[in-house]
């Protein structure tokens, strides 16, 4: 028992580390970039919110606990802005070997529940892991949205980017979310340009 | 339809202001206190990898929930640290204020589910509840193990206190989890008086 949950604080303890890891998006009010584990948060919160927007029914309580450990292999590889440009491949096995050493802190049961969760959410192909993936691309969206379009300006996005990048992958889990914030994205567009 | 997705998203964007409420305790590097945000984060997240320690089984799915949304109230209050002085009944009652104004965001059905598990959370007297007020409670001890004390010489702490503020509290839902700490609390406190 002891053992047990002396692995686990580790793996709490280390988890600690995404609170240190800074997005390119900031909190609305500006004060500072926000933090990976901030953003954990609030993107669980978001699909606990709109779960009931799902394309296809969605095991809620399954969606959530991925969204909590999606972003923990950031500890070793950062935050990739998705407007950045990267080499896809190498990126991938950073995070996997990420994955092995973080959630190898858990006892073995637990390490392969979670790994088996973070794979699943990598993949993107059951309706829980598209839904999840889909509230992942819609937060920083609405963060914009909320803030005079935020990093759009600085990374030169136009509607049509928003569209071919992100708004398939939100409209895939999430049609009606996208449809409403189709027209927000034009409308910001038509105003700033 | 458009007006349920804006009531939502007009509470996913008030959310994001925990990210702006800072707590006495630091991430473990030091680098800047923790907001609720992140905190709310990594309990949740204790709350998934700990579950197996509640003294009562209890609905993890809930708990994680309850967890979620337990600081949203510090939008309009802040975080009261459990070593400081306060009027008990003041703070409740302006608690349950900002409760009200910020459930009151979400679509009627949503505002009074996560209201009532946000005021089953305080009550703290559900197998569920008590689980989460473990959990809440544990994560700062265990973060001031692992930084040589924390925040506990700041606010002159000892042992004792420890165990009367926080102890059985923690205890009252996860007593193996709180008899592993006290040993590591002891000695701690053993070597650094
Ligand atoms: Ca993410």
């Amino acid at each position: 028992m002891t053992d047990r949950l002396a692995a686990q604080i580790a793996f709490l303890t280390e988890a600690d580390k995404l609170k240190s890891v800074y997005r390119a998006t900031k909190v609305l009010d500006g004060h500072r970039h926000e933090d990976s584990g901030s953003h954990s948060w609030h993107i669980a919160l978001y699909a606990m919110i709109l779960a009931e927007h799902a394309k296809t029914p969605v095991n809620i309580d399954r969606v959530i606990k991925m969204l909590l450990i999606h972003d923990l292999v950031e500890i070793d590889v950062g935050d990739s802005p998705i407007h950045g440009d990267h080499d896809i491949a190498a990126m991938e096995a950073a995070e996997a070997k990420a994955a092995d050493r973080i959630f190898g802190l858990l006892p073995d049961d637990q390490r392969d529940a979670f790994r088996a969760l973070w794979d699943e959410f990598e993949a993107a192909e059951s309706d829980d892991a598209v839904f999840a993936k889909s509230i992942d691309r819609v937060q920083p969206v609405i963060g914009n949205l909320e803030t005079n379009g935020g990093t759009w300006p600085e990374y030169n996005v136009t509607a049509q980017q928003l569209e071919d990048r992100v708004g398939w992958k939100v409209a895939k889990g999430a049609p009606a979310i996208w449809e409403h914030l189709r027209q927000r994205i034009a409308d910001w567009f038509a105003r700033s340009t």
